[in-house]
């Protein structure tokens, strides 16, 4: 199988290269490397360092390019798309921000589709979306899809029969720009399965944690670690801040219930997803994420981790930022993976305790006065 | 009132700037003038001669200038964004144009709302969507949100009440790259009136056609009239191809049901919309419309009316380059500017007798060559 992967110097993105290589899979990378000039304007760095673009290109072969001009995709089997800007924060933080996320993620996934069109109209896109497209509706989240059990009426029509909404993509929500371009990006998705007869998996991905998986067994081989403000996810940016001993700055009250999952989960997941392809014209959606939590009980977890390899950590509540209801609903569906043989098998301790572990020789790396949120949704 | 119509040269555009003038309004308009280019580099033009920018800056005054690149936005009350690119096969015809149509939409619209935030937070946005953008489910289309009579339940939870889904944006089925950018442009103003407290209409609106308002009473004041394959609309479309004697082109087998609604009373349901704003922080969705019918329907109104005329008109039907359903259920609610006032009070046959007429004086205009789709979705 012939794979390119849009995005494959990311925190993602390396990892499931070294993945699909250790398969035997004839692996391409494609990255522009914007990602870690992004993180140094905003004063961040990766905490455990990454190895450069020509060490990492010895590992699993690399491209230079971007999602305007790509490369040509004939003869590849599967497109895996992480190629996008990530941060939610970032696309909130000013016109120029907001629109270099919109340009980068809806305007390359245009581009990527037509290519595909023209020169791979066969292969398996697979596109990493994010749980957050829905937003946090008082109901059960399907995979995509508002599913035959899901019967809706109008009173004033009563007509039963005919205003079933079965089939219609479950209705999103999106909660910052960032989110209205991975929507955009799904939707446009599901229409040129449609209009094209396309074939992809769009995988609504939790918030990822975590440093290690079985491939990364050198230095060289290791993975970014984002803590700013804007790249760095809360379990991440929690472990960070249990390191150096400052408070685990919880936003709002904490009662937001997410989906979270390890990143070695991640890469498994896309991995079966990439081993089991959908059929010609179909849009196929993924939940992925292993248990969902609330933000407190994830601030908790990591504390007392913490506590027992003797760092001292408290946990502080803060303003929220962004603009959410602090208390929600949360059932999301995720029974397509599992189907396919996933099934989580870690203790969030253990976890957790291995990102400590992975932190503390680096920590002298970390910029303090890069984590507390600055920029807000109002 | 002080009024900012952004797409002041268009076939909307213009008519609605002189409607509000004449209501006394203090407007501004802004255009770039890309449509008038566009609609030439596809081969087409303007049935009815329009003024040159010039001479309608006399009548209301038009600022030149684009969606990346806006004026200062500060003292004005409404804000009426028409400056989109309105074709769906243009943004279908090839990865170039595709681009520019999610450039131009998506991104001017971000770039309005940021500036709309720090310079004119509290003005009115009226926004034209398309009823496109729901596309065409099995089910009653309510205005924006699924309303309170829409229950919805998993019978596998078997908890009633936590799977309502009320209060979402009812999911929407775009039918191309356009409809895409509309959709997106819908969801970032939600999102705007959620997050920043913006205010807004926004109005999917049906197929409009016609040539004439109340204010259109000199050459000079008229609107522009296109007919090719991109920019031409079913109803006016079918008015050229019965003026010039050649078949009226149904696409498929023209069972499509659509909305439809004359330009005049297009003009009195945005000016209903700008009278009567909704609440800071409100985003509200119309649908506007007068009647559905289908595409067979339209066909032969126009066939009868060109008929009495003395025109010689016949129907044909051709392949459809358009990946649709060619029959489809078609329910859709359009209340709330009914409960503003607006009622239509004309007769279909006597509003396509009035596009005629304006037409023949103008037929050796009509380049023939450009009428024909060549452009398809597949």
């Amino acid at each position: 199988m012939k794979i390119l992967v849009l995005g494959a110097d990311g925190y993602i993105g390396w990892p499931l290269s070294l993945r699909l290589s250790s398969l035997g899979y004839d692996v391409r990378g494609l990255d522009n490397f914007v990602r870690r000039q992004r993180v140094q304007d905003v004063g961040g760095n990766s905490v455990i360092p990454i190895a450069d673009f020509r060490i990492r290109s010895n590992i699993v072969e690399i491209m230079t390019g971007n999602m305007k001009y790509l490369p040509s995709l004939q003869g590849y089997d599967v497109i895996v798309h992480l190629a996008e800007q990530p941060s939610a924060p970032f696309s909130m933080r000013d016109v120029g921000s907001c629109w270099e996320t919109v340009n980068q993620n809806v305007l390359g996934t245009i581009n990527l589709l037509w290519r595909m069109r023209e020169q791979c109209p066969d292969a398996h896109l697979v596109k990493l979306g994010s749980m957050g497209e829905y937003g946090t509706p008082d109901c059960v989240i399907p995979e995509g899809i508002i599913p035959e059990e899901c019967i809706a009426y109008y009173m004033d029509v009563g007509n039963y029969n005919k205003c079933v909404m079965k089939g219609l993509q479950f209705p999103k929500q999106p909660g910052s720009f960032y989110h209205l371009s991975k929507v955009f990006d799904s939707q446009a998705i599901e229409f040129a399965c449609r209009a094209w007869g396309l074939r992809s998996t769009d995988t609504m991905q939790g918030i990822v944690f975590g440093t290690r998986t079985s491939d990364i067994d050198h230095a060289d081989k290791a993975t970014r670690f984002d803590y700013d403000q804007y790249f760095g996810t809360v379990i991440n940016r929690f472990c960070v801040q249990a390191v150096l001993g400052i408070p685990l700055t919880v936003y709002g009250g904490g009662y937001q219930k997410r989906g979270f999952l390890p990143l070695k989960d991640s890469i498994e997941c896309l991995t079966l997803a990439i081993q089991n392809p959908p059929d010609t014209g179909e849009y196929r959606v993924f939940n992925q994420f292993a248990m969902t939590q609330t933000v407190n009980q994830v601030a908790f977890s990591v504390g007392s981790v913490a506590n027992k390899m003797g760092l001292k950590p408290h946990i502080e509540n803060v303003g929220n930022p962004r603009v959410e209801n602090e208390k929600n609903y949360y059932e999301p569906k995720h029974d397509r993976l599992k189907a396919l043989g996933y099934e989580p098998r870690w203790s969030l301790s253990k976890e957790i305790q291995g990102v400590l572990e992975d932190l503390i020789p680096h920590k002298y790396h970390i910029n303090r006065k890069v984590i507390y949120p600055t920029t807000t949704w109002r």
